[in-house]
């Protein structure tokens, strides 16, 4: 390895690492040296299908982009970052001047630069280039690996508090107890919420998140021979709410539901569960065709809406959460690699643990040349 | 006939005239003497299947609640009406103390009192008891037919101003030129919309559209054998947009849909066409379960909603359109009937033709010894 | 002392116990016997002025309005109480039909029956009568004076909370650290602020205010010779903004302000404070005219907002944060008083402190034959 | 005159004609060929005084920010615009990445480039570079001087739509009959207001309001000897409340009232004019501090906001409603000059009328070279 080792898909299943060139970076920019990046479902996906929708991999293409590290290189016009100072990094560097940027949803941006969206390198290398905007330097009591997990926590951010509208005493239930679904519980937790449910079909999951954010749990039944999707959502919606003590009105009913697994069946019991005139997001993404209960979408009035990203201020309110405490991202990472080590991480995130047996919730990649110990 | 004759639904297509006793009033309360009642695919649903979801006709129900009248007798409390008041009438009585009732949203009551809907007796009697502030005096320059149409208009008031909040300049796409449909175009128009396109697979009632508020118009093509729903809704989409020249982002995309059919192939093609970024509001209620394009939510972070009765303010908005001349509903009403021809009303409304092969927008049925001419 | 034992003002400074009858209810009312009652700024002002703006006391009339109790009768459409239940009584009986009642803002209604508004009677009697969904029984873990303290509370949740909409990880700074500010400060601690700036002109207040809620406290300078109210508040912000490290813009920017002193300094210098962009709410009510430079609403392009009261949502949620230790309102009850003493407390509450110089923040009155002891 | 002649102030009273050189342009920029300005009251402010608050004319500067032209250069990144385009000139160039740029108020930006602000040039010259994402093409049916309105067009847009969210239907009053108050009362009506009060202390300005927007006007009386401004304007408040059957609530009462003119009385009276629970938007600029009746905030619980220039979306809107017919903006145009004339254009404007006494709504300059009969 030499200048700018970076780890690479070529197609499905096939990685390299390959010696890049150092970026130069123009006068708004910043070159950051990556010391932590997390690997995320869509690196995985990209790994084994090679293609996301309509993005497809049809050249090279460096993954990662939960990642946060140190400034190497400051642009001219850059004022709020110097050389050493240690940065999350927000991945998309968007164009600033469509409608989307101008109004305050810049995620919509057509433009926009992500990393490790084709045809877009990502941050798995050495060195990033990075717009001087989106990379917040992390205030002291923030280790880097927390700063590599401000990208999955700005999704819970931005699917809780800016798009559900959280509110202080709220209700919540989140399906699915992977990292998006614990991080949006958590950002729940932060913003004081009454009552966090959780609800998976996994058992080891649902403990984790009791221990973690959540206050109730629920592990759907087993579905009957010859019921189909949504008579088995509609029974499983029935035993969540009689076992929890839940209404579809008044103080035990569910203001805000996160749909986080793209499951068919979570979606339909979700929209089952949600308190007549509550609010439910869709964060998950599964299969692109689901089967929808939308009589449920009128007679509750209900406000369902699409997570895709984050906006403006969300990276932010993500450093903020988790500075003051108020969010503790620690015991999310339970697997650590070197930068050699790449192609175990993603297979052991794919496989949902290591081969000790033990869980995966987010593995972390250091940088090259980076110890896997320094947080 | 004699005190109160009313329109009675005991059964699944069993209809009969009763003379029911006339009802008592509270203090706020008012008695209407009902001149003009539209029928709605509602009344027509509880006449054919005897139940719309989980309201089930047990007991004889008086049917109709698009109507207006003549205030007959004022409550002490009401100060705002006097006998001979011509009115329109808004058929939800709400509790007023619940959570959704103060909360400005009483269309969620759970306590309300709704005209046709089981237990709750209709407006198709002489005359009909009714909280004083849910009656409104109609203002001097609108007839009593137009009164009737309140109903269905704040249906359309509640859908495109109230939940998709249509702003004067953006443009809208209908699905379903029926009533609810017509009425959504015609709110849209008065609130100053760039563009409304109305969409149906019926030709005639696409003319009438076009004729009555539509600035373009859009007929699906047929399905190719071999192609599923979903398949067959986005080549819809595709063609919709390319005949149009609508794209997904910029000046050419549609800011808001409304789907006003229940049709499932509508709903996957509204999906499809609203911008990125957009908002989509389900009004139409049509099977329980549909397939949805999940991805779409996603992708383009869409705002959804379901669209319920309508709510505060809704009355006396659609009120305020038709008197200043921004909504004309006159050419809405194709149909007219007396009182002892209701049961022909209903057939016709439910064949959607009368027999000189006229289609039907809406019929209205008189009041007991009113005049069909009278309007 | 008989029957309805009452404290009642019959004129300028002129109070009087009477035995009233014990009030009917109506099937939706429940009878309260009351326990505790806060004595509020306004009770005050109302003895000591006879009137307050245009609402003047020409009839004896019962003090007292910020109360809690417990349920001694129960109309029969009452649903969720029992008697003897522990009650919190929100003090206005609104009418549930005028346009405000309707859409979410009853604070406004023109009807409403409010406790100690003249010309109707208010709380501090043995019994009141009371409308059941004005009426919330209290969680076990919370005293009745923490019943009584829900009324000035939802005054803090309604200003804070729903007005200036306050978000987690925000920056707030409040002006009169009185019962009023201390209680934003409160919820804005509760909602997860990132920094609340408690300002006053006493720094006994500001003491309590650290130890209380606020990160941060600031005594504003003494005013110059010659210097008029503007230039002063200029200069006061200035050194505000000093001394805390917090600028026009940014991170450490202003994003809420409450001004709950109703002084013309403080709202002046408060206008000063508040970032770009920033939102203000005016809940202290002191002159009916100030010098505002208004200047600072345009370049800064502010959100202003009075606050009045409180609405839908505000006591239920008051009461959830307490349930929930979000707010503890033990702290603010500095002073207890016997009912036969209710002169007493007037007086303290008047003079700011008691005869052992402690200086006052909330008295509370127990209701007749009720120990102070108990809380 | 040469290349790029430009009006210049050098200082207070001070200006000349320079020849500037021709700028170069960005790849993100566009070269416009000027050929109509409006002159605005900020033009002439700092003409007069060298200032407007904290901006300080120090070095020459050219004039004018309310232009339209056609497109003579275009760089390498602008996708949308040709050589040859008529296009209107937003005049402010924003940094694209602050917060306020990125949330949807880049009205807000610390770094923005406004035309004719100092230390930037304007636009009262023959070429002007600006970005490509604030350049607007014109639609066919919209001329070169219906492109310079746009610019006081979108401060109405921005004031009445996305700062009061003015919904059709509605009532608004709106203190000011000049070119910012008239365009507010034009989109208030292209909106659908059901009523528009203009108020103005200037008859002939009235008439000309009732002509072209207004459905009503005022004349506010004469202040008696001895009456404070606040007497007075409650005084104002109520003569033109009784006059024009307006009340508090209901109805008749003022939904939105738009301050315009800046001056003490206007606010005041607006404030007291204002239904309960209203919106006020203050967007004349006058003294600096003012008077004001507080306790109206509170016991109405009103929205109050500040306008400043116009963000997202507005100059689009503007564009949009005058391209479809529903603003016009011909009669504003009561002056027009050529580029050599530019001194008198100023002088008239100062004065309010021309010699021959025609009052001054808004004088155009044409750029070099081109015929004041071109519109």
């Amino acid at each position: 390895m030499s200048d700018n080792p970076s780890f690479v898909l070529r197609g499905i299943e096939d990685v390299v690492y390959e010696d890049r060139p150092i970026p130069d970076i123009a006068d708004a920019e910043v070159l950051v040296e990556v010391k932590k990046t997390g690997i995320c479902g869509s690196d995985v996906h990209y790994l084994v299908h090679g293609r996301i929708g309509d993005f497809v991999v049809n050249n090279p293409m460096v993954l990662g982009h939960e990642s946060a590290g140190v400034v190497s290189k400051v642009g001219a016009k850059v004022k709020h970052l110097e050389v050493g100072d240690r940065v999350a990094m927000e991945p998309g560097a968007t164009c600033g001047s469509c409608d989307f940027c101008k109004s305050g949803r810049y995620q919509l941006c057509e433009d926009i630069i992500f990393a490790a969206t084709p045809p877009y390198d990502g941050t798995l290398a050495r060195y990033y280039r990075i717009p001087g905007h989106v990379t917040y330097k992390l205030p002291d009591n923030l280790t880097l690996e927390d700063g590599a997990l401000m990208e999955p926590l700005s999704v819970g951010v931005h699917s809780v508090a800016t798009l559900a509208q959280f509110k202080t005493g709220q209700t919540i239930a989140v399906w699915g107890a992977g990292p998006v679904g614990l991080l949006c519980m958590a950002v729940a937790k932060a913003f004081g919420a009454s009552r966090i449910v959780a609800v998976d079909i996994n058992q080891a999951r649902l403990d984790f998140a009791k221990s973690y954010a959540a206050t109730d749990i629920f592990l759907p039944p087993a579905s009957n021979a010859g019921e189909n999707k949504v008579e088995y959502s509609k029974r499983s919606a029935e035993a969540l709410k009689r076992t929890l003590g839940i209404e579809d009105r008044g103080p035990t009913a569910i203001d805000v539901v996160i749909e986080a697994s793209g499951a068919e069946v979570s979606i339909q019991t979700a929209l089952f569960v949600v308190k007549t005139g509550g609010t439910y997001v869709q964060v998950g993404m599964g299969v692109a065709e689901v089967v929808v209960p939308i009589t449920m979408l009128l007679v509750k009035e209900l406000n369902v809406k699409g997570s895709f990203r984050y906006g403006p201020g969300d990276y932010k309110l993500a450093i903020n959460l988790t500075a003051q405490g108020k969010v503790d991202l620690k015991p999310l990472v339970t697997h650590r690699f070197a930068f050699e080590d790449a192609t175990t991480a993603f297979r052991v995130t794919r496989m949902g643990k290591s081969e000790d047996g033990k869980g995966v919730i987010k593995a972390i990649i250091s940088g090259p040349g980076v110890s896997v110990n320094d947080s």
